[in-house]
Formats: C-alpha cells, sequence, structure tokens
C-alpha cells in the first residue's frame, strides 16, 4: 500500500491534521501516514511549495504527496490530482506545485471530480479534509487516480524569480526562502558562479568565494555554501543569515564579476 | 490491529511524546501511531477538548485515542478509558472528554485500575508515559479494555458554554476556540440566525450575513461563515482575527435580530 | 521490521525531516517511521541529548534511533553507529550521545564508512538525509550494522556537570535541562538529599522538601519533585519555573543541610 505524506500549515494544535489522517485512514486503513511539515506559515504557498520541492523525489514511486496550503479554499480555485515521476500530488491549484511541475521531466495534472467529497463533508473551508484527504483515502485504497479526475488541467502559472543579467554583467537574483535556521536559499547555483574572481552581495554580507560547510568560518561569520538543494545558500555559523544579515525572501543577492 | 492517536501538550523538543510511543511501540510492535497534536497550550485542557472534537469520529472504529493535557497529573484526579462510537478514549479526568460526551450517542466512561502502570513507572508527574501510553500499548496489543478498568466513572462535568437569550430577544455567545489561524469559533450555530435580518457582533466586527469562505470577501476584511466544525467562525482574509479583532476565547459574540 | 525514530532540529516548515523520511521509505518501505521531536533548538546537541534520554530506552531492542542536531555537519567530526541495550543510533559525533553512553550498561560506539552515502547525496550540510538517514534506511531493510561501520569509535567526550560537594558540605548543581514547560530538572537526585532537615536553592525560590506532583501546592506556587527522568525538578503550578523563578541551563541549585 502506498505511503502517504501530508504538507500543511494546520499547525499542531487544532486537530485539523489529525482530522486529515482519520479520513485517509478511515478509507485505507493499512496506510502508512507520514508528517512531512505542518508548520509552513499560515496561507504561505511559496514556503509550502519550497518544502515540497525538498522532498517529494525522494520517496517511493507511487507515494501520494498531500499538500495543503489553500487561503482560497472554497473559491472556484480547482483541485488538483498531479503526477510527476511517478509519484501522485494532491493540492489546492494555486501555485503549490510550481516547483515539483519545473523540476520533473513529466508532470501532468489534472482537476478532481467535484464530486471527490467526503459524505457528510461539504465545508467550504476544510478541503484538507473533506477533499484532498478524502481523495488521498481513496488513492492508497484502490490506487486507480483515473476514476477520481476530470480532465487535464493546466495549472495556474505561479512563477518564481530566476536571476537576471543586468547591463553590467552582473547577475541579480534573490533569496527564495529562508528556513528555520535562519539560512537564506538564493535562486543562483554554484554553475552561475564566473570562473575568475566574483564578489556576492546578499543584505550586509558580500562573499568573494563558497565555502563546503559551516565549520569553514568561525563562529558568527556569515557563509557562503553550495546547498543541499544545489543552490547557493547563506548562513551564519551558529547564527541567524535572517536576523543578522537581515535577509529575507525577496533580498537581492547579486553576483559580480571582478578583476 | 488497532490505529492509536496521540494528542498533548508536550511539545515537539523534550522527547516526552517519544517516550510515550515507546512504551506503545514496546507493547505493540506493529500498532500504528499517529500524532494528532502536540502543540496544545501547556495545561490548557479546552484547547485540548476542542482538538480532541475536530478528529475523533474521523478516525475508524476501534482507534484509540489518547489525549493528555494533565495539569492534575499524580493528584487523586481519575485516569479514565472511556467510549464513543466505537472508539476508545484515554485520557484525565479533567474535561478533556467533555465534547466527545456531548456529541456522541452512546458516551461511556470507566476509571483505569490503579495497577495499570508501567512497571517501574512510578512517576507522579508523568502518567501519559506511565499510564495512558502504557494503558494504549496494552489495548493496541490485546484489544480488551474490560480488564484494565475497575468500573464506571462519572466524568468531571466542565461545561462549554452556550448561547443565552437575553431579555432583549438577543442571543449571547461567545468564543469559545481561536485556532492557529487566529480564525475565532463561536458557540452559535447557522441555524442559530433569524429567518430575517440580523446583526453579529464580535470583537471590533460586526456582519450582516455569513459568506461561504476567506475569498468572499477582499483581502483583509473579517469574515463571518459556517465553519467546518457546523459552528459559526470569524476570520479575516489573509490576516487573523483573533489580533485584529481582538477575539479570545470568552469574548462575546452577540446576534441581534434587526428590522 | 524495525522501528525508526527521528530526532532534529529540523522544525517542522522546510521539508527537511520529510526529505529523511523519504530516504528511509524508499529503502525500507515496510519500516514504522515515528518522529521523535524536531523542536530541538538549533544547533542545541545538550537539549537534544536530554531528549534522546527520556525516550531511547523506552523502545523495543533493535530500534533504529536517528539522531541529528550537527552544527558541524561537514567537518572532520566522525558519523557514529552506536548500539546500547539491543538498540542502534545514528548520530554525528559530537555529544548528542554521551547520555546514553553514561546511562547504558554495554554503550558501543563504531565510524560509519565514508561511503555509507545516499547515492548523488553529495551536501555537506545536510548529512541527515544523505549520510544518517541513508544508514537507517540500510539498517531498517537489512538490519546488519556490522556492514555499515569502519571501525570502533571514540565519541567526544561532551561531560554532563554533575553536582560538586562544597567546603562547607553543600551541595551544588546546576539545571540541566528546561522543558517546554518550564520545568528545570536538575543534576541532583533524591538520593542526595540529607537524612535531616535541608534547604535546595533554586533560582528565586528555595524549598525545603519535595513534593509529588504539581498539584500539591498552591496555584502559582514554586514546587519541588522528584521528576520523571529520576531527576529533582523544580516547577511552577500552572506556570513556568522559567519565567518566574529565572532558571536556565547553568543555573546553580544548592542543597544545604540545616540544623
Amino acid at each position: 500500500m502506498s505511503a502517504v505524506t501530508l504538507l500543511t500549515d494546520f499547525g499542531d494544535r487544532d486537530g485539523y491534521v489529525a482530522a486529515m489522517k482519520g479520513v485517509i485512514a478511515s478509507l485505507a486503513p493499512g496506510a502508512a501516514i507520514h508528517d512531512a511539515a505542518h508548520g509552513v506559515p499560515p496561507g504561505d504557498v511559496r514556503a509550502a511549495a519550497w518544502a515540497l520541492s525538498q522532498y517529494w523525489r525522494l520517496w517511493p514511486e507511487g507515494t501520494i504527496h498531500v499538500a495543503v496550503v489553500d487561503p482560497g479554499v472554497g473559491t472556484a480555485r480547482a483541485a488538483l490530482l498531479a503526477r510527476a515521476e511517478g509519484r501522485l500530488f494532491l493540492s489546492p491549484d494555486n501555485g503549490l506545485l510550481a516547483l515539483v511541475a519545473a523540476e520533473s521531466r513529466d508532470f501532468a495534472a489534472f482537476a478532481l471530480r467535484a464530486d471527490v467529497r467526503r459524505p457528510g463533508g461539504d465545508s467550504a473551508t476544510f478541503h484538507g479534509r473533506d477533499v484532498f484527504a478524502y481523495a488521498a483515502g481513496l488513492l492508497a485504497a484502490a490506487g486507480s487516480p483515473e476514476a477520481l479526475v476530470a480532465g487535464p488541467a493546466a495549472p495556474v502559472a505561479v512563477p518564481w524569480a530566476g536571476p537576471v543579467r543586468a547591463a553590467d554583467g552582473s547577475l541579480h537574483g534573490e533569496v527564495i526562502h529562508v528556513d528555520r535556521f535562519g539560512n537564506a536559499i538564493a535562486n543562483l547555483r554554484p554553475c552561475d558562479l564566473p570562473a575568475g574572481a566574483w564578489r556576492l552581495a546578499a543584505g550586509r554580507a558580500e562573499f568573494g568565494r563558497l565555502d563546503r560547510t559551516y565549520g569553514d568560518v568561525p563562529s558568527g561569520a556569515p557563509v557562503a555554501y553550495a546547498g543541499s538543494s544545489g543552490r547557493i545558500e547563506i548562513a551564519v555559523r551558529g547564527g541567524s543569515a535572517q536576523m543578522e544579515l537581515d535577509l529575507r525572501r525577496g533580498t537581492p543577492i547579486i553576483l559580480r564579476s571582478i578583476l
């Protein structure tokens, strides 16, 4: 039986996650239900998309990834069932799957049928329980996505910023995520670095080299390195780059060649 | 084998939840142990009772719901094993099961035998580990609640406020829970609304209609709607009704008919 | 198949824990993966060691305890596979296993082979995913620790403070952990109390007796008691000893005999 993962902004106090799990466990009693993360900032679709991108491909084919950060719940936005590299996804159509779509070879999205809804579950504000968990339970129990969808869907386009080459040749990127440690992930990759000497400006810090890891710099010092997601990250050893370097999502990260 | 859910105020840092899980896994190695929520405010029995009410019935019959928010641990308060609509509950006798009792057709509570206690587990301050998880493990392994109880119990009465009809005909309710999103749940139901026009006063906001969902109002605007628990809820789209409308548990919610 | 527990400081928002779970689930699809705790303060190895000490022995023999709080990730510090009383441990060599080593009869540690690394997992900053979860998945699937290790290791010594007897006969201990409730755990045990009368000074409070539990004192009053870990703990009933008595890790706790 397939594994099911749950990503939400429902937190760890109100029982909303447990409601989703109960719906799944009732339909698919033997399913392995795994918490992915539930502390996504309320309504922060981009943070959720980032989190999902950190793990979706690491799970076995057939895994059902449920991801519900859904500020538009109950509106006309579609409910999606998507597939990428053998994994299935259930999510509102709000950009949450944008990074999966961009990263995968074979992303395909479909609209859930309107009648895929928990019997008695007529809420307009908790589709995590009444639509997405219900669909996940059906999938985990029977495994046929085809029966649940009405047809192909074209997910909303929620572009992620890419770096921009300026007239002076500098590359203007930005912070696309700040994690629990206050580490800032940039939309730049090590392959973006020029062959010669360069400077990377990020908030109150400037870097002239990538280190391998935190321990390569003294305690309290800023450090730039090739992060575990393949992007350039900026941290403060033993501290928070977010706080100490004033980095947040959208902060410019500028890369310049120097003599 | 039965599923076991865990609801506590033990948080996510100290290993207390993992201690409970280990006790259960040792007695019932194949049991599926599910986190319900562990971020209930310390000692807040009402918040825990609310959370439990959001999910207990959504799980399959036979599920063992363990709920331990236990400021009176080690005192004379009883340890309960209860049953409602085929689900089992393990909890201190402090009102945590009050909503389950009120909502279910066939709630029955029993006092755990004093000797249902983890061998060597003589703590007076961690019955989550030494009593409730131990009892859950026994139940998950062998399934006979009868062997664990000393006799029927009459749980302490912890009434939940209901709305009160005032002399002028207005209905005086209150906020009974505020969730992670800052949404306020009232002890009023859509069926309490009069047939004609009305006003609902809640903190700094006043409403003249129920909307379906957040997206029915502009960003930043207050919205009242029939919530996913069947009660009237008050939110601020993209914000926190708790903060922006000054709503907290106990804040009056007053419904008046108008001409 | 063995149970796997996960203890980290990765929090509940970024998908890092889900990345670890995916790696394990891919290698050992039927493994039961359990969250221990993920809210350890970032980089706080002592807090993690404390949390681990609360649960490791309560799990069945064969359990694989993964514990990754790893500020030195990517440096020369070893990656450990350890064994204690039939349980296995995967952890960076930074003191995280110090309490397990001190508490167990037969602790033995080994260095993971350098080639125990997720294929394609060349990160220098996320060994939780690329080394420890990968090793856990191999262990959960095949069960042979011997194949994964290069040889015995001598874990770094990270001593935990013990109480010190002063010239005047008083016993000088300290707070070694403060938990989510603000309860302070001392490195003193009930057996350290003298036969006659005594005083225990802790921050702004002084105690002349141990009570059994919180409910033995009035609401808001300080209370000292034999805690569930076998050590003396200090709490404020219905409040936070950390806040109200000004107790933090390292705060002196002084025990004096009196006439």
